[in-house]
Order: C-alpha cells, then sequence, then structure tokens
C-alpha cells in the first residue's frame, strides 16, 4: 500500500536510509545570524549517524555545533520527470574523539573541494522522511 | 582576480543569477513547526525573484508565506570533482495578485510531480552567494 500525495510517494524510514546510503553530496539546512543558510556537503554515513567534513572555525562548523539542523539528498531526472528526495533532521556536533574520528574518517570520502576541511561534524537524525515522484501512470489505483 | 576560500571560487551576484537561471530544481530552506527543514522544488526566474508553485494549505506554503526562507541550487559532477552552488536568502510571501500569477505562470514551469500545486511562491532575494569548486591546477597563483 503506497501512499501517495500531491503526486508524491512518501516513503517508509528504512527506504529513505537506503536512498540516504546512495547519495555523496548532500545539503545541510542551518541558522547563520539568524537567518537561514543551506550548503553542500560531502557526506557518508556511519552507524546511525551522516558525517561530512568542513573547515575548523568555519560558519557551517561553528553553526552546525551542538544545533538542529535539516539535511537534504535527492536525485531528479529532468527528462522523464521522476525522482526523489529524503530529509533528516537532528542533531549536529562537532567530532572530537580521535578514535571515533579515525573510525569515522576511515569509513568516509573526501570533500569535492580542497583545502583543509579537517573538523568532522555527525549529524544524529532524529526524524527521516522522504517522497518519490509518481506520475498517475505509475499507479493505477489513483 | 579570483577570491579562492578552502578551495572554493566565490562568485559574484551577476555570476550567481547567470546560474540561477540555468537550473530547474532548487532547494527551500525553512522553518516548520521550529525545526529546520529543505524541500525541493521545481522554481523559475521572473523579473528579480524566484517562483516555485506548491500546494494551497501545504506545510511548504504556510512556511513560505511572510518567512524569511534560503533558497539554493547546485550542480556537481563527481567524475571530474567540479561543481558550483548558489544561496539566496528572501522573503517569501504566496502572490495573490491574479494579473502577477498570470504574469509568473507564463513565464513558469510545470512542477516535476504531478498533483495540485496551484499556489504560487516569490522569494525576493536580499542576499545572493556562490561557490565554485577550483582546483589548485586551475588556479596556478595559488
Amino acid at each position: 500500500m503506497k501512499l501517495i500525495e500531491d503526486g508524491l510517494e512518501l516513503l517508509g524510514e528504512e527506504e529513505c536510509w537506503s536512498l540516504l546510503a546512495t547519495g555523496e553530496v548532500g545539503r545541510v539546512g542551518i541558522t547563520v545570524g539568524a537567518l537561514p543558510a543551506i550548503f553542500p556537503v560531502t557526506y557518508w554515513l556511519f552507524g546511525d549517524a551522516i558525517f561530512f567534513r568542513t573547515s575548523p572555525g568555519s560558519k557551517l562548523a561553528a553553526a552546525t555545533s551542538g544545533a538542529i539542523v535539516a539535511f537534504e539528498v535527492d536525485d531528479y531526472q529532468l527528462d522523464d520527470r521522476s525522482g526523489w528526495s529524503v530529509l533528516a533532521i537532528g542533531r549536529a556536533d562537532l567530532v572530537h574523539d580521535m578514535v571515533m574520528s579515525l573510525a569515522v574518517l576511515d569509513a568516509g570520502r573526501p570533500p569535492l573541494a580542497d583545502g583543509r576541511r579537517t573538523s568532522i561534524v555527525r549529524i544524529i537524525p532524529t526524524f527521516v522522511s522522504g517522497r518519490r515522484i509518481v506520475h498517475d501512470h505509475e499507479a493505477g489505483y489513483l
């Protein structure tokens, strides 16, 4: 039984995590100086958390230190109007534990951009939701 | 003279608008029930504003009505580790003026998903910034 709302299938949590695992670039939604902002990051999963690297002392490092953040990944194909998105919300923290840092880095991937992104940010999602585009002809029971 | 920070070239406002004009799917950063959220939307530019459609009464419609929101567009190529992102921040509003709605729709594009997305949201950016990945060999003076 699919849950469909406004042309979007609502995905279960397990499928959301599977899709999160397929992505490489995601977007972090934070607040900087009382204003909303979105920054793309190269991310990976490790355990039940999302990890990315950033520069020590950067706005992104500051804004994700102890804050509740949004994290979004999506993939769209314009040619056949298909695609999905996953949204995770949770507390972000800078990883200070050296042993954990090494384990996390070992499982991770380097950022696309050069630069000294030597701080590791962890997001522990407490809420995960996802949506996939379905067109009427795919959902015969609509 | 390029401004480069952590492997990212900081783009001028004119180039940011040019890149915004090339995209079709962007992401809106909003606050829903005191929590941050990011939702992908099919968008277009008209005049000096960003427009997208959403369902009347939806969370997205409510959260973008009179709020300051973030809007992000990016494009990355993993194979050669290149890409760019643009972030716009500004006040969002539901468009109520029928004449304006028709003009805006005429310049616009339909959402990728089916569904009754008959409300138009306008974001008037007051702040636009952009970044492009540059690797050391492209920036000989680094």
